[in-house]
């Protein structure tokens, strides 16, 4: 060929989901996904592309400056695509503000892509289903989202051991920096980002970073004693009341009496990389020691249709992504190998039989729910049919040749466990249903 | 406020899709994967973007020169959102080339964006599903392709008078201009171009479209009368051989002996935007008077991965675009009513209960695979709370006060029915099952 040939590789930070991949994927979601819709939660879905100034305006600088696929389209107008789904909902609660029926509980399973620089756990392109309620500010909403978390966790199989939810306040963690740091708005926020990043880098880098700041060695000490101390600890150092605390307060006693306390703790580390989240944040920790990072976390943002209309809507929720939650359930052997298996029959073809006994087969196993594949190739031996339906991990193949047929009957041919049945036509179908479900992984 | 809101439109020709919007989208692809896997087809995914270079190697001007959404980025890739699947899953087949066990059987589910210029029928984003046979060139793989469409349409209840699959091959057509109107292969591509356009523009256009590409009065002449003819009567106008004639006769000899005849047609007039297309090409048309438009279609690509590596893997398939289809389902009364009906229960609360009975209730109708919303604002009175259940669509309201609690009861109310029940809590979930599958539209 005189054109060069193209790069099989995908781009940098993407995945291409082959079967196998998409079998797990699909488990993942649709496990999620059974969980929110027994609370309730309504699935919504929204475009690829936005404008970036709803970015710009809400997700904070890292996402907005650095990691913002965005680019102008033939009108020139600034586009860019979802790095989350925060901004693409509000806009849409926005929209519909006057006829949606509040507390909204909604949820999606979208793809999203950041420029990231790859690496494990973190990918370009990383799909996510988004959990949130809006239009409600009580913390009974808190205990909502903390009751679907646990429900997903215990759908996986995840006991209580293997993570913890850990908890802060934005409001209480500005409090505690604004009176105990004396620390002015601007500092607060600096220092929210710098504490976000703190489990990611050491020590040096973070006290360094704070002193880059400006902020003094004095207020960094303070800063690491408050970091190890308890909730209450903590409180007690603030002089004015804080709405953070009595939001924590409360909290916290929902949690007690619901029985959801054993799962969470208090974090005074947690704040959340987000500009946009204004109360409770949380993350959901791996507990396990070869894996003691977040899995992930969301929080309470009041401010969610701000930038589009002068209505004030709270909403709290989270994102779950595919990529680290599935180092997760490897890591505690929470991936079933039966999500691979697929109970479908192979029907094998003779070519001096007509091709429309093997579709009228096939039509009487689907008309069942089998799922069936008729061999394709014309030519083969049996064998080589047998063979290719083995190759692709069927485990059951269906032949008829023209003696089979003559007598009413069907073979069929279990790979695994190496047997052949001669069945009549009236009943192979059910037969064919009880071998599938024997459950056996006929790899 | 002082900053400029921002608009809550999205991006023109995308949509936002609403919790309803949603349960059309999820019922429609759920039922055509439902379809496709009884044929044994498995699910794959690609990226969201890909490189530039292999829509402009492979799509064809339109796709690749006008319609595609490509930036560079930050190392100055120049990547483009996929605007079809095609490319993608030749990359995948390609690059695995060695390890897949051929023929392959696969599915996707995906969005897909063009710069289009909105109008009915025709997004800049849209969702597909495509389904593909890769590695075989037997007409077999045709016949599945087309059995697949028919379950397809069979799924949604569309019966054989509302559709007809129109059939040609691009060796033929080919074999046919150069033959008939003695064009040279240059002229030939041109003219496909026209004639995939030609129900689309008047004859006066066409016809203009045909002069400017240097094709004269008598060719367009032979053209007319060729795109009226039959399949045997043009086949008898061609003096040599032809390999897409031969692939026609398999096709529709293997098509008469399965019984899908009937539902195809052959149509000179099928060529396909798509420049990869060699062989079978078809369109899946409306019948309806009201509609008569392609709904989708599909074909026959040899060279899926010679843009990749010098290797032949053939593939067949088709794309069904959710828009298009959509509409068709409309106009012939093909959405159930149903899709939109939840068989959801709303909890309500007393605020002298404590939180936990009403979670506890909650639990015991979720073990039933019941959805559940526990009402989340504390203060409301019962008839609000009720109220706030009937706006959302809930038929059926659970009502647990400290009488009921303390009598071992809970009381059960049907909206729509305008009922009340008094239940005995050991029997009320089963109850309450039996009233939700009940199935009147509780609206």
């Amino acid at each position: 060929m005189e054109k060069q040939a193209l790069s099989v590789n995908n781009y940098k930070g993407t995945r291409d989901f082959y079967p196998d991949d998409m079998l797990y994927r699909n488990w993942f979601f649709s496990k999620v996904k059974s969980v929110v819709e027994e609370y309730g939660f309504e699935e919504y879905n929204a475009p690829l592309l936005e404008s970036f100034e709803i970015y710009a305006a809400k997700s904070g600088e890292e996402i907005a400056g650095e990691q913002l696929y965005s680019f102008l389209d033939k009108k020139n107008r600034r586009l860019a695509i979802r790095p989350e789904m925060t901004p693409s909902v509000a806009r849409m609660v926005a929209a519909k503000l006057d006829t949606l029926v509040f507390p909204l509980r909604w949820f999606s399973i979208a793809n999203f892509m950041r420029y990231e620089n790859p690496q494990k756990g973190r990918l370009r392109e990383h799909w996510q289903v988004n959990v949130d309620i809006f239009g409600s500010e009580r913390m009974e909403c808190e205990l909502e989202i903390f009751a679907v978390v646990a429900g997903i966790m215990r759908a996986f199989g995840a006991d209580k051991s293997m993570f913890r939810i850990r908890v802060n306040n934005r409001k209480f963690f500005n409090d505690v920096i604004s009176q105990v740091l004396e620390a002015d708005p601007a500092q607060v926020k600096l220092i929210s980002k710098a504490v976000d990043k703190r489990a990611k880098i050491s020590k040096e880098s973070y006290d360094a970073w704070l002193s880059e700041l400006g902020i003094s060695a004095k207020q960094i000490g303070l800063l690491d004693e408050i970091s190890a101390s308890s909730y209450e600890a903590i409180k007690s150092k603030l002089e004015s009341g804080s709405e953070g605390a009595a939001e924590l307060d409360s909290l916290f006693s929902l949690l007690d009496q619901t029985g959801f306390s054993g799962l969470c703790e208090f974090d005074f580390s947690i704040v959340r990389g987000f500009d946009y989240y204004t109360g409770t944040v949380f993350e959901v920790y791996d507990t396990s020691p070869e894996n003691r990072r977040s899995l992930f976390g969301g929080g309470r943002y009041d401010n969610l249709v701000s930038m589009f209309r002068d209505d004030a809507v709270s909403g709290i929720g989270f994102g779950l992504g595919d990529v680290t939650f599935q180092h997760f359930l490897a890591i505690h052997a929470l991936i079933p190998e039966s999500i691979f298996e697929s109970p479908k029959v192979y029907v094998t073809r003779f070519a001096d039989v007509p091709l429309q006994e093997y579709y009228t087969i096939a039509a009487e196993l689907r008309a069942q729910g089998i799922p069936v594949c008729v061999h394709l190739l014309g030519e083969e031996k049996l064998g080589k049919q047998v063979g290719l339906a083995e190759k692709k991990r069927f485990p059951v193949v269906v032949i008829a040749g023209v003696d089979e047929l003559a007598n009413g009957t069907v073979a069929v041919k279990h790979l695994e466990m190496k047997q052949q049945f001669e069945w009549k036509r009236s009943e192979y179908v059910s037969k064919i249903k009880a071998l599938l479900s024997g459950g056996k992984d006929p790899r």
